[in-house]
This record gives structure tokens, C-alpha cells and sequence, in this order.
């Protein structure tokens, strides 16, 4: 019940800190007789690697997964599935000028005041590094929900405040930034380049489409799959706004332009986003979140050290210029473990 | 684990359909030696009353809470607290033309879907009522953290697109709708107005602000107190969005202005919303719902009926225009209730 | 997640202590679309009930289940089924000489040590009167696996000291102390009387007996249906031990005497009492609950009060002299739930 | 909430098979800042470790833990401990004979039953093996409470039928089957001597003694720390009773024998084994664990195939004659376990 498991059913434990000796997640509830291999984690885990991203710092983590338990002859038992990442290129020592020094954004003084102690290396557990046993999970997830045809895919909709405006979801797949839009992520990449001349960074929207979902997924009043999906979108660390279907524009409508008519074909809009009441409805569920600028900047910062004094401080290293498109597997990964926990939260009573 | 609680030490449980009996909550891990009285529920109950209010049914509650267990000579034993409120004024025979048909926006298919049966009786579980027994449980863990000096209050902040912006905390404890800005809400009231006599509905934006809020509140990745605060405004049926602190805005910034610099004297500015890394840092806290427009609305929709045939369905009865104000006190509950949680779960390892 | 709740997905809560206004009971995930009526909870309530059984106080508790929620023209919805039963026939003043003083052998001492306030009517939550709620959310749980084909049925095995030798399962049902052996009942019946005389109590052993459990149900390591099975029962108030099968005497059997053979038509044997490695194997379940005799006797006892002075304390009133057979309904009732929580379980994986 | 974990606050999971790449376990929710270094777990894995106990099998594990996060020079820093063993020493071939055979007494035929799929090396998941992440969460566990003043000791009680009569403490914590009678001690070790020599295996009894608990933690009803301790033991694979303090015996009892009298110096006796109403009250708390003969025996024994049909299974390789003394500290790390749980539940509601 601690803060490093979600799911009822499927479960998916994390644990481990960026400069520690490794990191890694546990699924537990995985049903049994699915076929899965190290690729299919690999493949998930190499989205997430910043490889040659434009945005992304050239760290190379080289993460490279081993499947400890639950796995025989390709095959899930049903057991706990025990996933182990080494931390490589992790050198906690060029940390070292931190260690009494709160970064601006980050969690050094909240960790701080909640545990009295930290591991102050590259953010320790509070890292974006945590995020690489998320999207281990959400690839066991992710095949948990393709065997009942789920699919879940997410797009930069928006990056240091360009929007998309026309979308291609062809393009997404393939561009460098999983955006739609060719245009607007042409113009992305150059507030990129502008961004990291400056020393500075970028946030943006991204959006997560499931198509495929059948009707009936979720709980009703504090488990609704909207709950599920906005507390597991907001528990990314970069997230700071969480919208479903028409979101916070639904708030600006009225009753009769935001409800979706029913026809026997199905819903004739989707301003719901797929879910009615929290719980599917059949049509497409469409999520938003919001991610804030990366808050290691290559800037002078004002700060406090441990004891409370103003300081200066200066994150040396090489950063990401956004979470964009890195957090892109991140949030899908949420989304499938949340998918697959309702699922077979709903096969429990579905006779 | 069912979706009908929330909370890990302090949990509340909520029951009860729309026209069924009665409704209800049960309060469980709430602190020993709490003096509580059945009038401090009460009075949170009668804020979510419609009463006079300009967005609301004529529909009279009237709901009396009774503390059936779990207090002794006026204080808090420690035990579950169960609270129960009879259901009045409530003819279930009014929704016999609903039986059978699919309200647009409504959870009446996603029931049937997920359940194959459903009380269709004012939307059954899933009806707004429901949320009585949240503030029920949201009126005790006020008094919990009250204890400890934290104060949660929620405001109007955008209804029916109109936007308040010259923001007068005072005015917002009074005003008729909630609305911290006098002039915005002069022209809220007339939008109201003409949105009634159109027999259409509207939506809105509520803020809640937290003060007093210690640092140290919340826990690692998966249960990080933004998460769960999300997860528990999402659960509220009108709730499309959440956001904290500068929000969707954030993702428009760069990182050099949307850290919030730290001094001896605390943070310079709050964009975070009182949230680092997912523990508070002791700024406000500061949450936004967006609140979609109210479904049921006196004009003729098209919907299917349970064979899946074409139909056309007319709400009948009077509803509320909007959600807000009567929103603000479930809004308010939902947020006390994760704070309680995780004041207590502080608790446990803060020694 | 506190100690008021049972079950994962087959959850059931109780509230209430011994001389408030109520008890009562929330079952929370109950599958949709069961057939199920006031009378089903009020039969099951009625075998707890002292009615006329040889070891009850004459206190009458005519108690009535009325179910305010997740049933809809008689049949369960899958939203939580909230049980009432209002509390009668009792008198809080009888208990103001017990204020101070804490009974040997009750939870008085412990529930003032652990929460600092207790109420000391009938001893509040720790009384046996909050089973009532246990057996009322054990007999919607019996109508779960009687779906599936599962009946459990318990009786007495032996009863201040005298065990049943010749066990006959047809006499259990209809005799007074539900003893399968006619013969040593009669002498237990005499054993109590003299106790009742003697102003003493006493303890006895229950056998539950599950029969139509297919194999399969239980989780591994931590969740072992043995596991619950035993949690549950050693959460019933009077029980002190807890056996499966063979149990302690499989202590002092040899491997190739306890080991059950497997032929094609089943299991030759039963030492496992149908449960191997926590998980059934088809056979029945057999589990031993052993019962301390009932700590309220008509004796002065030694003790201490509030301030930690010696006193004498004399529990006055009309006490029952053994727990046997009126906590057979509740043993039932505990592994009911238990059942049904894990055939639910089961479900979610079993494709 | 799937089988593998355990607790609430102070919460272990374990994962791995006997024959898979490793084993482990984690623990979420230990407080922070408490030293913890690998020797702290890797001293009672050697508790465990077979070496020259007179019952074990010459197998050598050579288990040696590594631990990878949660702990920062030399102490903990509140986020999860993920503990790793990897598995040497293990022959998977050995058991292909066992492919298709079910094993008597062992978890092969349910797990087959419950997930259509099994490993079955080594009885792959409910091997004994297991037991080892448990021990090592047992460890961490066994140093949060000790903080606190409290110490779990176990010793065995009976083995092979042979009881201890003569308790001296003081030998079980040195002598080779952990037994306070050095008398009866010599019996077992010839008892064992002669089932090995039979082929054949001895099951026995194991008493666990906690010390300097303090009274009120456990919670009401359902978590009660007896129901919580009897769950936690029955979970163990060779356990098939639990009692506690006088346990079966108090069946026979009167309740003017079995109440313990208090004084103003504390409780006179100790029949409830340091627990009443499910909450602690500061006696010696006292919980006996029957475990059955190992299963695995040196003879040939009747069994099926995967396709139902007769068949002989001959185990080979070398196994335990005992589980004790083994079990002794698996025993001590699940009661550890759930001690470290309820103490931080209290410390959540104690102010």
C-alpha cells in the first residue's frame, strides 16, 4: 500500500534509484499461459531510450532487461514476473556538489522533508529514471490487453507551446518528436534548438489514444477508469494536468453540444472520451497530460542548502531539453496497466 | 479494492443508489478521541444542498445525516464510523419512461454494459447523489486534518466560459455561487438564467486551495499525493480535467520560469501548486476540476433503448443547470479525504 | 485497509459495536444479476440468533436485516449491498459499574491501551454481537459459491472437553448443539448445565466442511487459501487455534503416512484437508476452529481499573456459557467470504 | 493484492522460482533512516541455510543477498529495498522425470489446476526455496521493530512426536534442532536418524515467543494481529495448524481457568498468549506452528500423470528429513513481518 505499487490485479511494483546498483518492477497478476520474452520488454524499453531524440541528453543507459521470475518455456506461470535493470554510465560522484543543495523543481527539499535523508544522486528514487521499470511493466500490460484487442498509442500534441494542428497519425509513429503534424514539428525541433542554446528547457502535451476497449471497464464512484487513469497519468512526475475527451473545454460547453448522441451504430461524437460515468462505453478513450518544462536547467538557479541558507546552484551534466517524446512509452505504459487491471477486474464478475 | 472506497489508513466507503432506501458512508481508520458531532456532518451536507441556489433543482433533499456507529459521548472511538441518510422526496415511478432507454452522457449504458442490469431509477449508483456520502466522509476528515492546521476551501473560478479574474478570496465563502470575482458573477447568474430558459445546461472550472499543509505529504511514484488527488477529483462524474498548480499553463513555459526558486524563507513563487516530486512542499496546494456541463438536459435527445432500436429520450423532472456550486463541498471532500489518508500515512514513519 | 475489511475482490466490511444505535454490514463487489432477498441474510442471521439453544443467555436480540442498497428488484446490481440491523433489547446503563474496570479475559484493557477510549457498553466493537454483520455478508457470499457449486457446512467436534467420536453429518444439522455424535451431546448438554450452575463457561471445537470447491482457488505464498482461511477464523473473537486437515497431529505423522495418494479418480486420502500448497485440490476442505470458553463468568474476578488500582469486577447480566453452537454460523460465514473472494479471483485469470 | 505480497504498511513481496535465474523479495513502506547493511539479512539466510543441520540435505545454497535500492550509505531512505538471490546450485534437468508426474503432498497437481502451466523444477514457485525472500524481508522487518523493543524467538517445540518437556531457553538458541530440552533434543536427532534411513520424513512443532511488545497493536475484526499472525504462519507451505497462547487446549477449559487475572502489575497469567480481542497486551506473545512431515520422500508413491493416468513417482535427489529446525527462522520473519506492520498501522493513529 506503500507509493511504489498500482494495480489490484495486475500489479506492477517499482522500485530502485537512478545511480543505485539497478532498477526494476515486479508484475504480479499476470495471468498465466501468455507468451512473453525479454524483446517484447526490450522493445518497449528502447522507445524510451534517448538514442538520438532531439531532445534528449546523450547519456547512454543502454538499459538492457533480464526476466528474473514467472517466465518458463516463454511462458507466464501466473507467478510474480521479477524484472532487473543494472544501472550503467551512472557516475554518482559528479553529484557529489549537490548534496546539501535543494534544485529548483525537483524533489531534493520534498524527499528531504519527508524522509530526513535522500539519496541525492541524479535524484535518486525521485529520478525520470524510475520510469524505465514503468514502461517494463506497462510491456507486460500492453500484451495482457492485446490479447482482448486493446491497442494503446500516444502523440506529441503540443511541445514548448506549438500545437499540432493537423494530425497524421501515420506520422507519429515514425517522426522524431511521435508527432502528427510534420509542419508544427518542424517548427518544434527549432524551439528545441533554440531551447538548449539557451540553457533552457520545454514541456508539452501529450495525448493517448485506446481503441479497441469494449464496453463495461471500470468501477463505479472511486475506482472509475478515468480515476485510475488521471491518477496514474499525474503520478508521472512531469505530469501536471490530467484531461479526458473534450477535458477542461467540455467545461466551457453546454449540456447540449457536449453530450454524444446514441445511435445503433454507436456514439455519434466522443466529447466523453470513451468513458460514460467511469466506466467505457465502446468508443475511443482519449486522454491528455500536461507536461511541465524538464526542471534541470543549465542556469543559475536561487536555492536553499540543508541548512536552510540561500545558495546558487548550477546543474552541470547533460540534460534532456523535454520529457518530449521520452515520456511517450511512459504514459502509454500507464495507461496499459491501467487497462489491464480493470480487464480482469472485469472478467472477476463478467459471466 | 472495489470501487466503492478510497483511502488506505484513512478510508472512506460509500454506498447507496439514488432512489434505493437510503445512502451512505462508512469512515474507517479515522483517528480515537476526535470529538465529532452528527451537526459537523451536517452542515457540510447542507452546503451540497441545493437550497436556494440559482443553478438548482427545486428538488428539497432534505438529507439528515444519522451517525450510526464509531463515536461515544461525542468523540471518536477509534471504530468504523457509519453514517447513514434515508433517501426522501424521491419517486422512483418518475423514471419508468427511462427504463428502458440510454440517457446521452449518463452512465445508463455503461451500467448495462458492464453489469447487464441496472437501477435506472435517477441514474442509480451513478447519480450525483452519491456524492452525499463523500461529503459525509469529507466532513470528518476535515476534522482530521484540521488538527493538524490544514484548511481545504474551493471557489468558482469559470462557469459557463465566464471567467472570474479580479480573484476576492472573501467574496467567494458567501457569494451565491461561489465566485471570488463580484462583477464575473453577476454575469454567471444571467448566463445561468439564459440557460435555463433554453433548457440547456453549462459547465465550469472549480479551484481548491489547501493552507497549512506541512511538507512531507504524499508518497513515491505510484501513490504520489498530486496522483491521488487527481485520481480522487477525476472520480467525481462531472470531472473531465485536473490540474495543479500552473497546470496545462505549465507545459506552455519554459524551465527557467516555471521552477519556482527557493528561499531561507520558502518558495518565490508556486507553480508547482505545493506538489515537488509528488510530496507537498509547504506552499498551497492548489487544484483546478474542470466540470463538464450537467448531462440532463430538457430538450429531446436521440439515444437507443435497450434493444439497441433508435429513440428519442426527454429528461423530464427539474435539474440543476450546473454543478457549480453545489460541486465545491464534494470537491472540497474529495481533497480532505486524500490529505487525512496521507497525513496518517505520514504519520506512520515520521518519528 | 483497516481491520474492518475482509477480501480482495469479495469484500465485506462491518461496523457497529454491541450498544450503539446499529450494526451492520457492506459487501462491495458482490457479482451483478444474483437472485437475492432480505430472507436469504435473515435465515443465516436467525441460526446465530440464542433463539432457544441450551448454551444462550435469554437475552433477545430479534434481529432484522434490511438491505438499503445494491439490490434492484431482487437482484444484486454490483454496486455495494449496505445490510442494517438496528440494535435492541439493550441496555447501555446495566453496563456504567464497567466504565472503569476492564473484564479478564475481553478486549477492555487492549481496545483503552490501543485507542486511549473505549465504549464500554457490552464491550463496544469487541463484543460478539459485531458477527451478526459477519454472518449477514457470509450469507450473500454463500449464495456466490452456491452458484458455483460449493456448500460449507460446520458442526460441533467437541464441547468443554467432550469430543464427538461417531460422527453422523445428518445429526449436526437439527441437533441443539449441532454435534454429529447423539450420544456425546447429550453429555456436553449436561456438561453445560453444570457450568451455567457453576457460574463458569465453556469452550468447544467446530468443524467447517467445504464440499463442491473445484481445484484451483487460492494464491500463492502470501494469499494461500489455507492462509485466509486461518486468518479469518483466528479473527473471530473466541477462537485460539486453527487447524487444516490432518493439522497438529500431521505434526507427529511421517511423510509417507500424511502424504495423500493420487489415483485417476481423486485423492485416496484427505490428510491435506483438500488444500495443497495453498491452493484446493478438489477434495473437500475440512478446517478445525478451537473456541476459548466465553471470559464473561458469574464469578468475581481479579483485575485492575482505569488507574491501574486492584478491583474486583463481577459481570453481572445474562451471559451465554459457551460460544457453541451460535459461532457455527459465523465460522461458516468467515469461510463463505473467503471462498467467494477467491473464486472471484480465480475468475479474473481463468480463460 | 495478488498472493505474493504481504502487509500494509510495512509491506513484502517476494517473487522467483526454485530452478529460475534468482529469487528475492521487496519491502515498501520501511521507515527511514535505519542502518542496514547486507550482513543484517545475510545472517539469517545462514539461519536458514541447510550447513551441518542433522535434518537438511546436503544441498548447499550459498545463498548470498545483494542489495539493490532503498538503502544509501548504510541506511535506509524510505523507498522500496529490492533484495536479490541468485539461485546457484540448481540443477533443472534433474527434474524432468517430474515433467509430467504430480508429486504427493506437493503444490504440482493444484498449481497445474489453478494456471494450466507449472514449473516444475523443484516444484518451480512453492518450493521451500521461496521461503528465503521471506526470510530476507524478515530481516528488515526484524530491525524496525527491534527499534522498538521487541524480540521474536522461536524454538521447536516437537519433533517426530517427541516433545520438549524441560524448557530452557537458553539451549534452543544454540543447539543443532533449536530444542530447550537438551534431553528430548537427543531423542529427535535418533528419530530423525531413523527416518532418513526409512526414507521417510518427521514433521514437528514450532513455538514462536515475542518479547517487549508494547499492548494495543492489532486491529479490530478483521486484522487482528492473532488473525493476521495465524495468516501469515498457515502461509507457510508446511504449516497446517496454528494456535495461540493456551491455542486447542483452551477449548477444553473453563472460563474461570482460562481468563487471565490482572493485577496493578500486569496480567497474571498468560492462557491468551499476550493477545486479546485481536490487540497486543503486553505479554510474552505466544504462537505455535504444527508443520507436516516434509513431502518428499525416498519411496515410491502413487500418483497420476498430466493425463490423469496411474503412475509411480520415485523423488530422487536429497532432500530435508525435516523442515525443522529450518523452518525456525521463517517462522520468526513472518511473525517480524507482521509485527513491523501493525507497529507502524498504530504509530498512524497514536498521537
Amino acid at each position: 500500500m506503500s507509493g511504489n505499487a498500482i494495480g489490484v490485479l495486475f500489479r506492477v511494483v517499482t522500485w530502485g534509484e537512478s545511480h543505485g546498483p539497478a532498477i526494476g518492477a515486479i508484475i504480479d497478476g499476470c495471468p498465466p499461459r501468455l507468451a512473453l520474452a525479454e524483446t517484447d520488454i526490450q522493445q518497449e524499453l528502447d522507445r524510451r531510450s534517448p538514442g538520438k531524440l532531439p531532445s534528449a541528453s546523450p547519456r547512454k543507459e543502454q538499459d538492457r532487461v533480464e526476466i528474473l521470475s514467472g517466465v518458463f518455456e516463454g511462458k507466464t506461470t501466473g507467478t510474480p514476473i521479477s524484472l532487473l535493470i543494472r544501472n550503467r554510465d551512472a557516475d554518482g560522484a559528479a553529484y557529489d556538489g549537490l548534496r546539501d543543495l535543494f534544485r529548483p523543481g525537483h524533489g531534493d527539499i520534498t524527499y528531504q522533508a519527508k524522509y530526513g535523508i535522500r539519496d541525492h544522486r541524479g535524484g535518486g528514487r525521485a529520478s525520470g529514471r524510475e520510469t524505465a521499470g514503468r514502461v517494463a511493466g506497462g510491456a507486460v500490460a500492453r500484451k495482457v490487453i492485446g490479447q482482448a484487442g486493446i491497442t494503446v498509442s500516444a502523440r506529441t500534441l503540443e511541445l514548448g507551446g506549438i500545437a499540432a494542428r493537423n494530425l497524421s497519425p501515420a506520422a507519429a509513429v515514425t517522426s522524431p518528436l511521435r508527432c502528427p503534424d510534420p509542419e508544427a514539428e518542424a517548427r518544434m525541433l527549432q524551439r528545441l534548438q533554440e531551447a538548449r542554446i539557451a540553457g533552457d528547457t520545454l514541456g508539452g502535451i501529450v495525448e493517448i489514444v485506446v481503441r479497441g476497449c469494449p464496453p463495461g471497464l471500470g468501477e463505479p464512484v472511486f475506482s472509475k477508469i478515468d480515476a485510475d487513469l488521471a491518477g496514474a497519468l499525474m503520478g508521472i512526475g512531469t505530469v501536471k494536468g490530467v484531461e479526458i475527451g473534450a477535458g477542461f473545454a467540455a467545461s466551457k460547453m453546454t449540456g447540449s453540444a457536449c453530450n454524444d448522441p446514441i445511435g445503433p451504430e454507436g456514439f455519434r461524437t466522443n466529447h466523453a472520451g470513451g468513458i460514460l460515468a467511469g466506466i467505457t462505453n465502446g468508443s475511443e478513450i482519449v486522454v491528455r497530460a500536461a507536461c511541465k518544462p524538464i526542471p534541470s536547467i543549465a542556469r543559475p538557479q536561487e536555492t536553499i542548502d540543508l541548512q536552510g541558507r540561500p545558495a546558487v546552484v548550477t546543474i552541470g551534466g547533460r540534460h534532456d531539453v523535454s520529457v518530449i517524446p521520452r515520456i511517450i512509452p511512459v504514459c502509454e505504459a500507464m495507461v496499459c496497466i491501467v487497462l489491464a487491471d480493470h480487464l480482469l477486474r472485469q472478467r472477476a464478475i463478467d459471466r
